[in-house]
């Protein structure tokens, strides 16, 4: 396996009813990925490689590290004589951000010590949203079968997840990312918009294959979506964080029918 | 909503082919939660109320803070005039664990920087386990039915995941425990069973309802489970560090049919 892979192949005994097959299976590759910003450590994240710099400045940027500050630049740091570990620490230079304050687990300390303490720390940084955005259950169940058809990471090992930027009104899905985990997809969408100037994202969609916790919404908010339409349900605090963002929540998009847990 | 409920009603819009339906719906609560180690902050970790103590000792012993210490005491810390907040702090005190190191992210620092070197820093604290456990597909199937009939936390609300013990040989499930994050759920497993002093969990089964990622194999080695049993597929990082701990990797845990990836 190379450090820059996606996938992998395994031996594995499939057992059946009575019967054991020994074949190759593909399996999602998982990795550690260092995250710096400004020479800072603020991260060490399991991810999927790939779209490495996505993820370091979608991060920085959806955590509120940026504060602001423009991305100047990206890169692997080597540690040492050359080898596949120089690929898992990315950093991110900024154009003056704050000095990061560490972040243990996952939320920050400042996130408070309850939900509605998460919710005002959010509140203190992030205005609510303004335009709203169309709900058409047709059109976002197009979504899904259109991220589902670019997943070539869970078509090859049946578990990944990913997020998506999309129109709402058209359904036209503009950029799709996967990784072992909801947070990194996440990360990497909003790390491309971030270098590619294309936020806050008004008024557009943030799709999710699985569910929509607080952290989800947060990073949604942060980037400006007008929504998140998310396969699965969302949790309590998501939903009262959505209704403090202005921000739409569809779950348990499914084909014929979804949940508006928000505005 | 009360910070110690695990569910809340909110309203809800369901909206489905050419018709709309506004209805009560109810949802997991996500919370976040402090640990700490005597006296040292831990970790915050996004959690669904319940089961607190067992989570907090659960997580300081998998992520090998204990380091062979025993858990003496757990208990909720008032910060201040009795609110719920005082109910998302909780306090592990230990007879002689190292000071803590700051845990970045989701992993340590000390798990080094490519998985090779995270599977390395493992070997470093965890033996090799030695028990052979055995690998039924008709009894594993019949331990997810097991599980699923007590998941009551999904039973009403779609999203949520759980983790339980149970013996391979029979199918007996002993313990069940669900959250809204996976890691969570295992580890108010496995602090069920360090306060009840039932480590190491040799020969048993640690049965998860999603994915198996290298982090939820590490803290079944640190447990001494013989057999992960996963309904969803694991990473390649999880296999790897499966058959460096001889523990028993199935995967794709479904009616009829299983794969099994280590040892």
């Amino acid at each position: 396996m190379t450090a820059r892979g996606r996938t992998t192949s395994v031996l594995v005994t499939t057992v059946g009813a009575g019967d054991r097959s020994r074949r190759s299976d593909r399996l999602v590759v998982e990795e550690p990925l260092q995250l710096r910003l400004d020479g800072h450590l603020v991260a060490t994240t399991m991810r999927t490689p790939g779209h490495d710099y996505e993820l370091a400045a979608g991060f920085c940027f959806t955590e509120g590290l940026l504060a602001g500050a423009p991305v100047r630049t990206v890169r692997y740091c080597a540690l040492g004589p050359a080898s596949e570990t120089d690929f898992n620490v990315v950093e991110v230079g900024s154009g003056g951000a704050p000095v990061p304050t560490p972040r243990l687990g996952t939320t920050t300390s400042s996130c408070g010590l309850c939900g509605a303490a998460s919710i005002e720390a959010l509140q203190a940084r992030l205005a609510p949203l303004a335009a709203p955005v169309p709900l058409d259950a047709g059109v976002l169940a197009s979504v899904a079968d259109r991220v589902q058809s670019s997943q070539q990471l869970f078509a090859a090992t049946g578990s990944a997840h990913a997020a998506a930027a999309f129109d709402p009104v058209t359904g036209e899905v503009s950029l799709v990312r996967e990784d072992i985990g909801r947070h990194n997809a996440v990360d990497k969408v909003v790390g491309r918009l971030v270098l590619d100037g294309g936020l806050p994202a008004t008024g557009r969609g943030l799709f999710v294959s699985g569910r929509a916790s607080f952290e989800i919404v947060q990073k949604a908010w942060a980037a400006g979506f007008g929504l998140v339409a998310a396969v699965s349900g969302p949790s309590a605090l998501a939903v009262e964080t959505a209704r403090a963002a202005n921000l739409a929540l569809v779950g348990f998009l499914r084909r014929g029918s979804m949940n508006v847990y928000a505005p």
